[in-house]
């Protein structure tokens, strides 16, 4: 609990109407998206500019308060989850689209804006901001950045750092730092802006971000191939980019994400299926996007697919494109709770990884379907389970944890696109090693020397041990 | 000079064949490209893999050796002169191109490797790594990681970080990382890979990279447009991208670089031209190059253009390129000392800044001419100057300070694509603050405790008073 005159001191800065303390906002920002991770604030604070998040975290620092920083509490990682308690910082009133600058191609904006919103503007002057998490609907921008979103289109446009340019942030001294500029080329120190990127933050506040634009494509298409042989499946996927080929999209869904899919989005698609590729090419010459469907079509054909399958018009294609976007929350309905997990490898180990997630549900008696984007070597194993059974619940973390170290042997990472956050945490030693924990430990330590600044996320108390994955 | 018994470890450790400090390898790697910078290293070491220098770099740790890693030493930020002495560690034995893998569109390298070849292997499996420095026909990949370099395509394909996707590197405890992966999304704690790239050898040695790779475009199409009037040259490049065209290049020269570059190789262009641009459309699509060059033909005519001419063919698109490439080469031979510099703005901002150079250059009475990558706000002033002539150098000096706060109150930056090094470092605190040097220092503290790391880069003893700029 925070102490009377901190609370007095913190209200002065923000206003009665912006600092709330009462039970209900308190349980409201216990949680996120993550399943089965919770935790109390001790306030809720909603800031207004970057002047009274100085003053808020200058005042946090010197008491030790952690600052846990939130746009729509959408992560999969825990991320937002006050684990130890301190003041949740909803950004949700600093959701200005400050400004698009045509002449520069980039946009400016404040970290509350919501993703979906800030694409449907950018849409209206033919302009283009790739990274598109499932979850932009809710999502806001800050958040995006803070986790370093990635989507559906990684393979060909790259994820949120490869679009922010430059920014503001208020460090826990309360000093306000821009790294950056509107400029593609940069090399003035340290790369601050792509540190903090993904920082998820454990270093610092950021109050304005500035990305790069890209002009809209005019054009795309849209295609399904089905397959009853996964391993055509994931060849298919090798051999479009071994032909130099690289799709907008191509995405995966395992049969029983296709079942579920198929049925919540009353789509007339074939449940025989073993796996289905979603693949959209996009530019700005129909005819070359043509060309490229084409020869995707006969790689398809000639690895096995038993069916491919045009969208009709962008109707389709967008029907098609949004039931693969709803997979998570579609799954959701199967049981009480779903785990959505994020486990990476190189593109041309998908079918290895997908045989390794199926052994392992096997072995553990879990219930686990993969859906993801295939293009990146970015798998989503969902397990859907029920937190109340103890037991179950042990066995599906056993799963996960053989899934991260499969993942690792195969070149991969713990996590592609969601963080660290807390519920990977104690994975990140596999991947990075010791010494790179120690250093993103000191890295850490250089911002926030205190540790008040999102504690409990990305560091673990305690490494969990390694498993051994039969071969 | 090194002690005895170091200088004996040393040569056990990678043999005397490799160990050299005879005066003439001393002499040899006291300097770099970099004008008016030199200072001599006690040491000349060319190590074979990462374990002779993990042994190197600990036994420098231990007795506060500074360590200079160098490729091919062609930047141009005093990057690898050793101005504390110590041992320069040449990276030219580990040049071996490890795999290109083209399933996962990468490649694996030793740092050694030449740019140039690297471009030319992978050109023969229609691959394209796209970072492409002036100095790539010498340059190492190492050193284009090190210093971040960009080059002609900057605008359209980023570059270096772009696409750097793992590393393996060195540190002067002696440990060795692993950062990365064959892997677009990776969000498994701080960004050590981006951290790295561009750091200038201040935190670590590489002693492997695993870089992205694109398709080759098929097909480009190469024009020049000249101008009369410096003001419509600018305003062309800002009206293409504004016009939704990204160009792969997208080159300015002044008059005076012009005049130079044409006449060194034999061009036949009109010398009354105030400005010219070198503009290149690439893509796997005739029929959208053409449509592109079109269009970018029509804005040149609006914006005023006196002068359009298309590259007949491939040859003369490429003498073209060669010629621009050839910038720095050729103004060096007009006057005896040649500082090329590497302000950069946002690419709104290139007519003013262009302006504003040939403004304090008058005010300076020095000769500076101007080229650079113009599709990404990347410019070089270039001064042609007499080292020998302190008194005129003291007034270059002054020219250029007036250069960077130019920049920077143009929302642009000292170095887009050179680093820090030693020349700018005394201007880094101007772009970034006094709490972004603070930051950079501790981050420095972490890999690099006892600052054995190339010091005396990025970071100086004396920040430069700043200048105000007259409007």
């Amino acid at each position: 609990m925070l102490e009377q005159n901190v609370r007095r001191q913190l209200i002065d800065i923000v206003g009665e109407a912006y600092f709330k303390d009462d039970n209900e906002a308190l349980v409201t920002h216990s949680y996120d998206a993550t399943p089965m991770v919770q935790a109390m604030p001790d306030a809720v604070i909603y800031p207004e500019n970057k002047e009274q998040i100085a003053l808020i975290l200058k005042l946090a620092n010197e008491h030790r308060i952690p600052i846990v920083g939130r746009g729509a509490g959408t992560n999969l990682c825990g991320g937002t989850v006050p684990v130890e308690g301190g003041i949740v910082l909803v950004m949700n009133r600093m959701n200005r689209l400050i400004e698009i600058d045509q002449d520069n191609l980039t946009a400016t904006f404040q970290p509350g804006l919501n993703t979906k919103h800030f694409h449907m503007a950018l849409e209206e002057l033919g302009l283009f901001y790739p990274p598109d998490p499932s979850s932009m609907v809710i999502s806001t921008l800050g958040g995006n950045i803070m986790e370093c979103a990635g989507g559906l289109r990684g393979l060909k446009y790259g994820t949120t750092k490869d679009y922010v340019l430059a920014l503001e942030a208020v460090l826990p001294s309360g000093e306000i730092i821009r790294t950056g500029g509107k400029l593609y080329k940069d090399v003035a120190g340290y790369d601050l802006t792509k540190l903090l990127v993904g920082s998820e933050g454990t270093l610092a506040i950021i109050t304005e971000a500035t990305v790069k634009l890209l002009p809209a494509p005019k054009y795309k298409q849209t295609m399904l191939a089905m397959y009853k042989d996964i391993h055509a499946a994931a060849r298919t996927v090798s051999k479009i980019v071994g032909n130099r080929i690289i799709p907008a999209t191509l995405e995966f869904l395992d049969n029983a994400t296709l079942r579920v899919v198929a049925e919540f989005n009353k789509l007339d698609l074939p449940l025989d299926m073993e796996a289905i590729l979603l693949i959209e090419q996009d530019g700005d010459d129909e005819a070359s996007i043509r060309r490229d469907i084409e020869q995707i079509v006969d790689i398809c054909r000639q690895e096995g697919a038993a069916q491919v399958q045009m969208a009709r018009d962008a109707e389709e294609a967008d029907k098609l494109m949004t039931a693969r976007r709803s997979a998570l929350s579609t799954l959701a309905r199967i049981r009480p709770t779903t785990i959505l997990e994020d486990a990476t490898v190189p593109r041309s180990k998908i079918a290895e990884m997908v045989l390794a997630i199926n052994e392992i549900a096997r072995k553990y008696n879990v219930h686990i379907c993969t859906f993801g984007h295939a293009g990146d070597g970015n798998l989503h194993p969902t397990c859907t389970t029920d937190a109340r059974n103890h037991e179950e619940i042990e066995r599906v973390e056993q799963a996960f944890a053989e899934i991260f170290e499969a993942a690792i042997e195969l070149g991969g990472t713990i996590t592609g696109e969601h963080g660290v956050g807390m519920v990977k945490a104690p994975y990140l030693e596999w991947k990075v090693g010791p010494v790179g924990i120690e250093i993103m430990k000191g890295i850490k330590q250089v911002f926030d020397p205190n540790n008040i600044m999102n504690p409990g996320k990305i560091f673990a108390r305690e490494t969990r041990k390694r498993v051994v994955v039969q071969k």
